[in-house]
């Protein structure tokens, strides 16, 4: 069953490392899994998480560090000798995590630990991969796969995974390449079970394969793997070699990610930020949509302050600037969040963008009666002023159309222009719509004051 | 490579229909994956796609299903003979898809497509998985598993193996049970390729294994397999026997829709709704939180409503009301934003609350320190009026720790009574603050114009 992070639990393990006790701390992390304890190690200051590291061995270790932040790696990875983490880290990681790990370190640390890596050629694979960019398919694989030729039997084949297996934690697929190391499918374990084994690798290999070049991005990785449900991606270079091959596990957390971006971009958040950060960062993160948003409310106030007069003279028009501002947010948001949601998903479909304004508009118009409806229902009961009551239904009504169309067209048309069109929620949009609906209001309200 | 869908393509393929040409449809349909199949019923009616299905083979045409929404799958099987649904669909798919598809019928639908399953042991399968609700471990998992037992011989398991593998797709995990079918661990294909034909499952099994129990809630079920990086994660009964398992594609889905989820809700949409639903869904789903906003706005304005008297004498105290309106409702996303996430990925640590409001309070008085500042200086600059100047900046100050501490402490509190926390972002938490940050803007401005 699995492991839940108690206040007890981190007590028991804090007071083991206070005691210099071993023993107790070691017995503590012994049934947990390295995602458990990197669980732990959040918890911990550096020091007490050296502590603890030095009690695991090398391959829980490195388990462990690839299961870190990346912020947090290179944090440890600091407070460590190199030779150790040369050593105990990197030659037991897979090569992703590895190059990640590194990646994550000044360049100076970076060269020490290399040169403390003994198989030449498992350092070479970690420079290749940390030359990729982060976010591409080069940068999220791992060199270690299982490749078979074309031409071999199935006894050969075999034997040939015997020794390539011994460097591979997982096998989900096993790839077929031709002499030149193009790769060309991949035959399921499960036909290597029922079939012959004197029977080529050729002859039942599943050449259908969806791969990606090294230089896809993450995102295009993640809806391919998403799309076509694969545990693992293929990636090969130019001209068709095989290269490494992406794991599931390494996209669910950029599918996660991506999902969350646009929420908190939607919520005013400029980085991916946790609580767990600095007062510093998180400010970072938090004011520039704060800065947009107080441009915004003074560029309101102006629009208010050209008719200052007619609010001196009607104050009551002052009650419902909330109400029409908060409104036109309200929709515009809505609108907006769908769009983002389709556009993310791919589940927009090919329709036309004036098919979607469209529907859009009949949503808006929809949902304009009811509202402005309930609103005139109440105003005629609780206002004096019907010139009052009429300006807030129509200027609500209004709103609603206006925002729900630009809330819609924005996001639709930034994608276009090939801008990321989760910028268009959030404050932007509630800004922008809080300017349009309180001119919209005002003026309502000046024509109608004028003629009732 | 993966494939496109082009509005050009979708011509093609209706073009094909319309003159009944079923040699061309099949041909542009040849290369294609199920999923994009899926994708293109999206875009055809339902007779089309009928046209579509009956070219396919009975792999396909279940694999197809098997992409498709609830929805669609339910429209779909509707218009097809229960007969050639049984045949060609259910008996080709997994059973947890088949469990899903019948699942979205009506019953008299249903129990005529089992009637028509031959194999009783499927239709045993599909029965029992569709006992369990949707949304936890059972109604996730599939009956399709290998599994074997602990006293075989590395000989006697491969052979067995073969037989069952026909019936299953991909071999992630082979399962080690003991002789009352409970589950031990797993056995890795990699050690079966490294050992020798004569040991003992149980000797190389490795008994380190995570599952979860039936009623495990799907969240859960995301949650550990996103921790651990698994792949599969097996299901057993309150007496540990092992029942299924549960692939990682089908979690992906979870973990995405849960982060939506949120994003949703903090957009004020209460539905999990798509831009291609009906006006009537898209409607359903956001007219709860904008009554919500509207009743909010009229709270407001009955707040500005007991400063009537001062709006009258001070008309441009009303330029400011929706700046503090909007910074308030900004602050308040933001923070509630932070913790939503951190509370969904589990990053909150395990720090108090006071804690948190502590650190929330820190990043308030920073920010509030900027904002407020540049707006002093902007009205020291345009306003005649120091009362106002002062107002503005000493209200904004308040609202934004105000906003914060909010945002903060209601999510918190809400997860702390089992609510779900999302529901304190958006339009909720927005209105809240736009009462309370008006009442103290007002409040302020009265006394300080008292003063001034």
């Amino acid at each position: 069953m699995p492991f839940e992070l108690t206040k007890k639990f981190i007590e028991d393990i804090r007071l083991s490392i206070e005691k210099n006790d071993r023993d107790v701390a070691r017995k503590l992390m012994d049934e947990l899994h390295a995602a458990d304890i990197a669980e732990i190690y959040d918890e911990l200051n550096i020091e007490e998480a050296k502590f603890l590291y030095l009690l695991l061995d090398s391959e829980t270790a490195a388990d462990v560090i690839a299961e870190l932040d990346e912020d947090d790696i290179s944090k440890f990875l600091k407070v460590l000798p190199s030779r150790l983490v040369a050593k105990q880290f990197i030659e037991e990681m897979d090569s992703d995590d590895a190059a990640d790990a590194i990646g994550a370190l000044d360049e100076e640390k970076q060269e020490e630990i290399l040169s403390h890596i003994e198989d030449i050629e498992q350092a070479g694979d970690i420079v290749d991969l940390m030359s990729y960019d982060e976010d591409s398919a080069g940068g999220l694989m791992a060199k270690e796969l299982i490749k078979v030729n074309e031409n071999w039997t199935l006894t050969t084949c075999l034997r040939e995974m015997r020794k390539q297996a011994e460097e591979i934690d997982e096998i989900y697929y096993v790839y077929v390449v031709d002499n030149d190391e193009k790769l060309l499918g991949t035959v399921s374990l499960k036909k290597m079970l029922l079939s012959d084994n004197k029977e080529k690798v050729k002859d039942i290999a599943n050449t259908e394969i969806i791969s990606v070049k090294t230089d896809a991005s993450s995102e295009e990785v993640a809806a391919i793997m998403d799309k076509y449900d694969l545990v693992a991606l293929p990636v090969i270079d130019s001209i068709g070699r095989l290269l490494g091959r992406i794991t599931i596990d390494d996209v669910v957390d950029i599918i996660r990610e991506e999902a969350e971006k646009d929420y908190q971009m939607a919520s005013g958040i400029s980085e991916d930020v946790e609580s767990s950060d600095s007062v510093w960062i998180l400010t970072r993160a938090r004011i520039p949509w704060l800065l947009i948003g107080l441009l915004g409310g003074v560029l309101v106030s102006k629009v208010i302050g050209i008719y200052e007069l007619d609010l001196g003279t009607y104050p009551e028009m002052a009650f419902f600037i909330p109400l029409i501002a908060a409104m036109g947010g309200n929709v515009g948001v809505q609108s907006s969040a769908i769009i983002v949601q389709g556009l993310a998903n791919n589940t927009l479909g090919i329709g036309s963008t004036y098919h979607k304004l469209l529907k859009e508009l009949s949503v808006a118009i929809v949902n304009g009666f009811i509202l402005s409806g309930l609103i005139f229902i109440y105003n005629s009961f609780v206002s004096d002023s019907f010139a009052l009551t009429l300006t807030v239904s129509i200027a609500l009504f209004s709103v609603i159309i206006f925002a729900s169309l630009f809330g819609t067209f924005i996001p639709l048309f930034l994608d276009k222009a090939k801008i990321d069109p989760a910028l268009a929620t959030g404050p932007f949009i509630t800004t922008l719509n809080d300017i349009m609906g309180l001119f919209i209001y005002l003026m309502i309200g000046r024509i109608l004051y004028g003629i009732l």
